[in-house]
């Protein structure tokens, strides 16, 4: 319980801001740690949870590194009421010494801030939570599993906690962090993934909160996740507006990867005009397709003699189709933090299926050279630029 | 705990159906009810809540009415992360003859489980939920306020609470029922409500949850709403599209009163497209009016002679500031569970304030006829159809 500074007469005091050295940490009896084989994204539960509460006038409390456990809250707080409740994912990984690791950690964090800002939760310094969360990941990194393609999965998440109906901003929140390890996301993805166009239910809009990590863009989207499923198809290719734009898959962003005639390749995805998660795998994809055809690195597989072209662009079905029928379609996967890479094998659409070519290994070229690329920086086998942090 | 059924082997077990038969009812010590003038709207918390709990397999557990507390949730919960949250406003009243009222809750009812449908939340059945909220009142009936424009507020809450982090519907779910005394909602009413017209931020979109009574509809407007207070506005106006369809006000469905050439008034609100809550206040409304004008009930105030025409179209900012230029806008007003009728005084739209005409008492002749009538229906002083339900 932080003190009021004494202020005088009813002005009121200056709330307390985020601040990591006031960690305060209680060690919880450990866990047995389950097989990696018996693992469920997102099931298993770790020792310890990051835990900082905001209230209006004292500010944010001492973080607490906790036993994980259940979290206690009014009936009427706003997070179950209201939703004003944002996330990340990022991953820890175990560098070539041992040393946990995470992957561009700030670009994540400031991700976070401008979440909440979105939703009026109250601000918090970025930097410190980072602190904390390098904090949590050394006292969890026996959790971090050392097979390939598996990695500890972090969820930072705020809720609003404000204790009351009226319909307002939560002047009250809660911060937790919480990890879980995790395999790949989907058991097939050889096969490659099977997406169903929709564009009756609609994800994000022009104005709406689609290009913010808020959890209310989630739940809308199981009703049409259900009836992909029931159809067939693994995942949801939102479409928005009359022309069909593709916008996200899943919880992934979109790329399709088209062969030009001077034997080069380009590499288009939507872009961000507010409909579209700013994801990190994303960003460091296209930053990555950048390198190589600058040739500051050579992704695995791929010539350096060929460049590969980025586009951020509005992408139609339509186009899509059409580059497909004429064979010029290389690949399409999606990516993010959960999935790095994924192989799109077909797009169900206007009745018919948009058929992809898939490899034996799933991915194919550029998606596979990518995801060899994005791993061996995030488990620090290759240094590229600042993106893979130790936790020390 | 439910005892599983014995089944065939592999074949899973029906889950539980809500049964409220199997309310188990623990009584609370009971707090002091605070004075009515110090209420402020959604604060006060009561004696008691109803909880039922939804999980795979088991279905339903037995219904509880006990001391009202906190919930304790996983903090992977679905409520959390992804916000599959839904929820209703219903209100109690006293009766006559001392007996508790509701206001047509079939329909709360009814709404409440399309709303868990929207998010892929477990059905369940409407008819015994009402049973148990009837229940909650009766044993909360001594916080129903009996001074007029007071009531009982009741807030019906589901929440996902699948404790897993990967993206997907939540097989497990928390019905819970709180109820909080309620006065007026704005404490101004009289005045007048000022609208900011907002057409960069969306609330709805065609394809999107704004049909729905879903708690994420909400959350994306408090910065919206907090720079409409900045700028001295009350709420916001919800425009959609370039053309600037009026959508909602705050969380009040809109409502203009328009003059005509042969002494009725045209009564305009926005169509049920998908984009818009189906209030059940506005249905009032509008089946009221419709009453008045064929001869069924007489709105206070209002010449039985004068017809009320309503009309659910489509209504632009443009059109509403043209009938008001042409002096031919009577009044607006905002309807809602929680504020019942709203007068607006002045419209913040392209730079300008369009001023509506407001009276001393606040609503103008149309809204005052409605507000009454609806109080006295809501209250038992006056019988219509079925819309008040007594609990008993």
């Amino acid at each position: 319980m932080a003190i009021l500074n004494s202020t005088t007469n009813g002005t009121a005091p200056h709330p307390a801001e985020l601040d990591a050295s006031k960690l305060i940490v209680t060690k919880a009896e450990l866990k047995p740690i389950p097989p990696l084989e018996s693992l469920v994204f997102g099931e298993t539960k770790t020792d310890h949870m990051l835990v900082i509460n905001y209230a209006p006038g004292t500010g944010w409390s001492a973080p607490e590194i906790k036993p994980y456990g259940p979290l206690s809250l009014d009936p009427m707080s706003s997070c179950f009421q209201y939703c004003p409740n944002v996330f990340e994912g990022m991953k820890a990984y175990i560098g070539p010494n041992g040393e946990p690791r995470l992957f561009r950690p700030k670009d994540n964090m400031e991700r976070l801030a401008r979440s909440a800002a979105r939703v009026a939760l109250p601000p918090f310094d970025p930097k410190e939570l980072l602190v904390l969360i390098k904090e949590l990941i050394k006292i969890e990194s026996r959790w971090i599993p050392k097979l390939p393609g598996y990695s500890l999965y972090i969820r930072p998440t705020i809720i609003g906690t404000r204790p009351a109906l009226g319909v307002a901003a939560s002047d009250s929140a809660c911060i937790y962090v919480i990890v879980t390890p995790a395999g790949p996301y989907f058991r097939d993805a050889t096969k490659g993934i099977s997406l169903l166009a929709v564009g009756e239910s609609v994800r994000s809009w022009p104005g709406g909160t689609g290009g913010h990590k808020l959890g209310l863009n989630y739940a809308p989207g199981f009703l049409p996740q259900r009836i992909a499923s029931k159809q067939g198809y693994d995942q949801v290719l939102w479409l928005l507006g009359e022309e069909e734009r593709v916008t996200e898959v899943g919880a992934m962003n979109f790329f399709l990867v088209v062969k030009r005639e001077d034997g080069d390749v380009d590499l288009i995805t939507p872009p961000l005009d507010g409909t579209i998660l700013p994801g990190l795998t994303r960003a460091s994809t296209l930053a990555l397709a950048e390198a190589h055809s600058a040739g500051k690195i050579t992704l695995p597989g791929v010539p350096a003699s060929v460049k590969l072209h980025t586009h951020e662009r509005p992408l139609t079905m339509r186009e899509i189709d059409a580059l497909s029928t004429e064979g010029r379609v290389l690949e399409v996967f999606g990516v993010g933090t959960a999935v790095v890479v994924a192989p799109v094998s077909r797009i169900g659409w206007a009745g018919k299926d948009i058929v992809l070519p898939v490899q034996k290994q799933g991915l194919g070229p550029i998606g596979s050279g990518m995801w060899k690329m994005i791993v061996d920086i995030q488990t620090g086998k290759v240094p590229f630029e600042d993106w893979s942090v130790v936790c020390d």
